[in-house]
């Protein structure tokens, strides 16, 4: 791990993103010593530094920690990157000169699970927020809430819902749905972290002409789609076989999606 | 500052707290020598770590770590507690084990500013989520951000609506209001953090006769309301003499309340 660009293993108790959730966090792929969207991770984090007021170390930095703890892994693996505001004392309001910390560790990948996932519903739901959606920040606990629940229920992963019962995400991955024969995926304008992978997706499946459209889903709309996938930028995609109790379909959609996402460079997915 | 009852400065770069905002905390008055209305913070945060699923590390750990800060405080003071977690790995899911870390650190008080207050009205707004409503948890990306657009603009203190336009809290402070002759404050079921002093206020002015009920407030009622105070348990009671530039009356309301709170044993606010 390293901290402000120095092996580390602890921080400030001070620091702001411990104290008050005040950072944001990316979470990467690297596939053979090389961290896969790299510049889409570190375009999203520049840009969500600039809607919470963050200082932004620059990409030279931070390519230079990625690079220092990437170099020689010859296994896959996930890279974690945290930016805080870094010390800030007591108080919401951010200090007018914020020096921001940076956090960077390597992770195993998690366990791939099943070919095909059982997804449930979590009663956790995503609070509306325009100024926080789309971003990853780490003020979490929705998550956390959503998370324990899946693990309870004995599900692969679990859907949550805004307070207004629109299917968002779920609790570790975007979602995309089959309806209609376009491959959709809800928008992110009120809730939910809009992802790496869920772009290039979305663009994906643009070019390919079968879909890529922001659609609203509600919850009583999920008896109505013909397939339901799962994306993130550590496991790629997911395939689901049930909601609930609802069998879904093989989703030959996914396929010819994933042959195209290979296609267009994200070669750890073949 | 003490970290699990040690001197310490730091916390595990793996803190649940620093990267999922996954605690919660307290911030108490230190009065000469004693924490004001300790009963009261530590059952809320009994209270609250059972919704959580965090492990409360019991009343006597806490009592000790807090006297040793406050032991020979002859100056008032602000008196932070904060439980994460403890350390977690990667992911949201909470591991089954969780051991918890706990954080008692002693800050100056803020300056006591103005004797009545301008507020305004952030732009900023508070999801709506019951699961999280009431908690005083570090998940607190909202405060932070409403806090920066109050320091912009140099109001005292900014108000906060939920998604759906009613007032909720202020980004540091419970809000109470006159209304009809009585002392009334929102209702927390959605949003908001249920405030060790908001409670000893609402038992208060119940106890009086003078008000005590929950009420919404919409946004376009702030015009009809006779006076506005601020409340938290380091600062007490706040006047508010401004909204925007609407002038608001002395509040007769506030100071006889005041002196029951004083009655009452919260003997710092004389």
């Amino acid at each position: 791990m390293l901290v402000d660009g120095l092996p580390a293993e602890t921080v400030p108790a001070a620091d702001r993103g411990l104290n008050y959730g005040d950072g944001l966090f990316e979470t990467m792929r690297l596939h053979r010593g090389r961290v896969c969207l790299i510049e889409r991770h570190l375009q999203r984090l520049r840009m969500s530094c600039v809607r919470l007021g963050l200082p932004y170390p620059g990409d030279a930095l931070l390519h230079a920690d990625i690079e220092r703890l990437a170099h020689g892994q010859a296994e896959d693996a996930a890279l974690r990157l945290v930016l805080t505001r870094g010390d800030g004392g007591r108080g919401y309001a951010p200090p007018a000169e914020a020096q921001g910390r940076r956090i960077v560790s390597l992770h195993a990948l998690p366990p791939a699970g099943p070919d095909a996932w059982t997804v449930g519903l979590c009663t956790t739901r995503l609070g509306r927020n325009t100024t926080l959606a789309g971003l990853k920040h780490i003020s979490r606990l929705e998550q956390v809430l959503a998370a324990a629940e899946v693990a309870a229920a004995g599900w692969d992963e679990g859907l949550m819902l805004d307070d207004g019962g629109l299917v968002i995400e779920a609790t570790r991955h975007n979602v995309f749905f089959l309806r209609s024969g376009r491959i959709c995926t809800p928008p992110l304008t009120h809730a939910g972290v809009a992802g790496v992978m869920r772009q290039l997706v979305i663009e994906t499946a643009d070019a390919m002409g079968i879909g890529g459209e922001e659609q609203p889903l509600r919850y009583d709309e999920l008896h109505e789609i013909d397939a339901l996938f799962l994306c993130n930028a550590v496991a790629g995609l997911r395939r689901v076989n049930r909601i609930g109790t609802r069998e879904l379909g093989p989703g030959d959609a996914l396929e010819h999606l994933r042959s195209g996402l290979v296609e267009r460079g994200a070669a750890w997915l073949s």
